[in-house]
């Protein structure tokens, strides 16, 4: 089986994560998006996600790298579900490995687009 | 904040599925809806999802009992991920926790939907 079209998609935002070129990791995103910067907070909308990101890559002292360790996606019409094991390092920083639960939804012009981004899967639970 | 409709709509899931009540339990579920049965077998569309719990539910012995013990909901437009904490309890066999991960869809006449259900979580991941 051909693999998703998302999967592309979460590469092509990882590394425009890692280049802190957020024009481009904005295109990922769809207008009403969802992020979870962390567990309780979340940032609603491309403005404030964008945000978001810049706030992170400061935190991390603009050495942030993420990758994924592995990737699986359930879809079905216009939904897809992608859960990552998402590798997160930068200097200074103890390397951490989160499970991240991403939804995507195909827009009218055909373009899959993040609708929920929450690289803390189940650890919203506490 | 008051809770998401899909909060209800999953606790109704449960009952109907302790209550071997199949013909509720599909009313939760979209037409195209995809079930994972176990890691890497998912069951597609309504008539696949049914015949599913109802093997499920012979292999418990008709003693399944499933419950929520912590969910969180992220939800945008119309569309809502949910993360759950399961309980899953049957007589003979071992009580085992999954961190569920569902998502929904409102459809066009503005019902919730589960377009995707995967009990396993990251252990899809292996």
């Amino acid at each position: 089986m051909s693999p998703h079209p998302v999967e592309k998609l979460i590469a092509q935002a990882d590394a425009a994560i890692n280049r802190e070129d957020f024009d481009s990791l904005m295109e990922f995103y769809a207008e009403d998006a969802v992020l979870v910067v962390q567990p309780g907070r979340n940032a609603v909308g491309k403005e404030r996600i964008r945000q978001a990101f810049e706030a992170i890559a400061q935190y991390f002292g603009h050495g942030l790298e993420v990758r994924q360790a592995g990737l699986e996606v359930l879809a079905t019409g216009d939904t897809a579900l992608a859960l990552a094991k998402t590798l997160v390092r930068a200097p200074g920083h103890p390397p951490a490995q989160r499970k991240a639960t991403y939804v995507f939804k195909k827009d009218a012009a055909g373009d899959w687009r993040c609708v929920i981004d929450n690289s803390y899967g189940h650890d919203l639970l506490g």
